[in-house]
């Protein structure tokens, strides 16, 4: 099949890898083609910008990074939208992007008789290589019937949770659930360290019992070693918990724990740590908390 | 072996009667007879007071509720160290409590020529009953290779993790890693219900990646069915968070998640729900929160 794909950022590069090998022609934009390198050399076809991936394909992916980039993409001058003999007819944003926004696409792509999903996932660049990643999938029925196989060559659980914004909003609650788990760890190993405990055995031997988690099993070992490489960055966590605390107000909803968790990843950026991993968290505690 | 039993609350009741099970002689004492009644019909006899158990018995246990009941079952007026001519010689608490005061009670045993132990619990009432409870030791390597016998009739992963108190803090860390969780787990549930998606869809598919943990899998079907039943209960984890940020507070460490955690634990407790389970977090939530 001709399918389009817009962002390869290590997460899209990672995913349309499965596309290409299962035998689908890629035509591809993004905004640095030197990250595309290597699914040009593996046969995609390179496009000018998202009008002409829409033209030239059935099914468009896109996987951005910022709202404004998914706003651009689908509505910009170039955009999707814009294109004239649009030949795509199911549009799929695998990005994690704010929920009003998946339902402003979906409209937009209803009033020109396409179908649109917001297809967030999780799993982080390790899943997108090993195509373990979960997605949870918002928009009508019919369409996520059409996009499943093409889904199920990226992940593992993939579930339509509702229709458009839904997939965004059940992203939304993925990510409250990590930051709560989050704040947690990263007070705990603190205390962990300054007690002289051995962090390694905790984690194993708490791990066990009512406080795991996997962020425990993950990331704790990265915490005990002082590693900060990123699973998942800063960064694009902050931007997450921005479009949480967005779509709680929009729900009528004030939540302290993600307010917290926002509040003190702002610091861990404000400390350098904006490209990370979410365990940086710990140096805004340990700023907050200088040893004595 | 003669063995001291003091504290037959729920968890005490269902850890004794596994030493019973294995042939050991129980002497015990609890502030409510009625609740020893089972352990008394398996052949426990009663002591009036923990220094008649002291008396009785080789190593004597404690599993009591607060820290002012470890207090006085230790060094009350006919506490453990009032007894004359104890035969004594291993003491072992299992409650939740201060590393301060599991400090000075060993300093107490060592000044007496006994041995003492900080050994607390995670589990629940569901692992008490099973035998499978994870146990956290604080103090010297041969006092724990002198217990680690009867402690393996009451639980599965047991280690020592350092000297005196360090039992008590190991615990302080699992209870910070849970108050995170829990302040996640009960934010994310409550957008996941006003956004009007399934929960226990949500559960199931977001528990296999990177949000999931023991809370989710096991508290998350209860809030999904509105199930406020304890596990455990809010009164004891208050407790726990008072110990933790006194613990924090010893180490010149500032918490703001398990501050936040308390004043939402306050909250539940305020609105009737001291003896409901740790997920009545969300009701405190709710109460932030008033549907429109």
């Amino acid at each position: 099949m001709n399918i389009g794909w817009i962002g390869t950022g290590i997460m899209g590069a990672a995913i349309a890898e499965h596309l290409q090998a299962a035998g689908h022609a890629l035509h591809l934009c993004t905004r640095t083609r030197a990250k595309a390198e290597q699914l040009l050399a593996g046969g995609a076809a390179w496009c000018p910008d998202p009008a002409e991936v829409a033209r030239a394909t059935e099914v468009v992916f896109t996987i951005v990074g910022y709202p404004a980039e998914v706003e651009a993409v689908y509505f910009g001058a170039h955009g999707i939208f814009s294109a004239e003999k649009s030949t795509a007819t199911l549009l799929v944003d695998l990005t994690s992007s704010p929920p009003a926004l998946a339902r402003r696409i979906s409209a937009a792509a209803t009033a020109r008789g396409l179908a649109a999903l917001d297809a967030p996932v999780t799993g982080g660049d390790v899943g997108a290589r090993e195509g373990t990643l979960s997605i949870m999938v918002g928009g009508n029925a019919d369409a996520f019937e059409r996009a499943l196989p093409l889904l199920r060559l990226m992940g593992r659980n993939i579930e339509r949770v509702g229709g458009p914004g839904a997939g965004q909003q059940a992203k939304v609650v993925n990510q409250i659930l990590i930051a709560g788990t989050m704040v947690g760890l990263c007070e705990a190993l603190l205390v962990a360290a300054r007690a002289g405990l051995d962090q390694t055995q905790l984690i194993r031997l708490l791990g066990a019992g009512a406080a795991g988690s996997w962020a425990l099993q993950r990331l704790g070992p990265r915490l005990a070693r002082g590693d900060q490489a990123p699973g998942f960055m800063v960064d694009h966590f902050l931007k997450d918990l921005e479009i949480a605390l967005h779509e709680a107000e929009a729900l009528g909803l004030k939540l302290p724990g993600v307010e917290l968790a926002r509040t003190l990843y702002e610091k861990a950026r404000a400390l350098g740590h904006g490209r990370s991993g979410t365990q940086a968290l710990i140096l805004a505690l340990e700023a907050l908390n200088p040893q004595r």
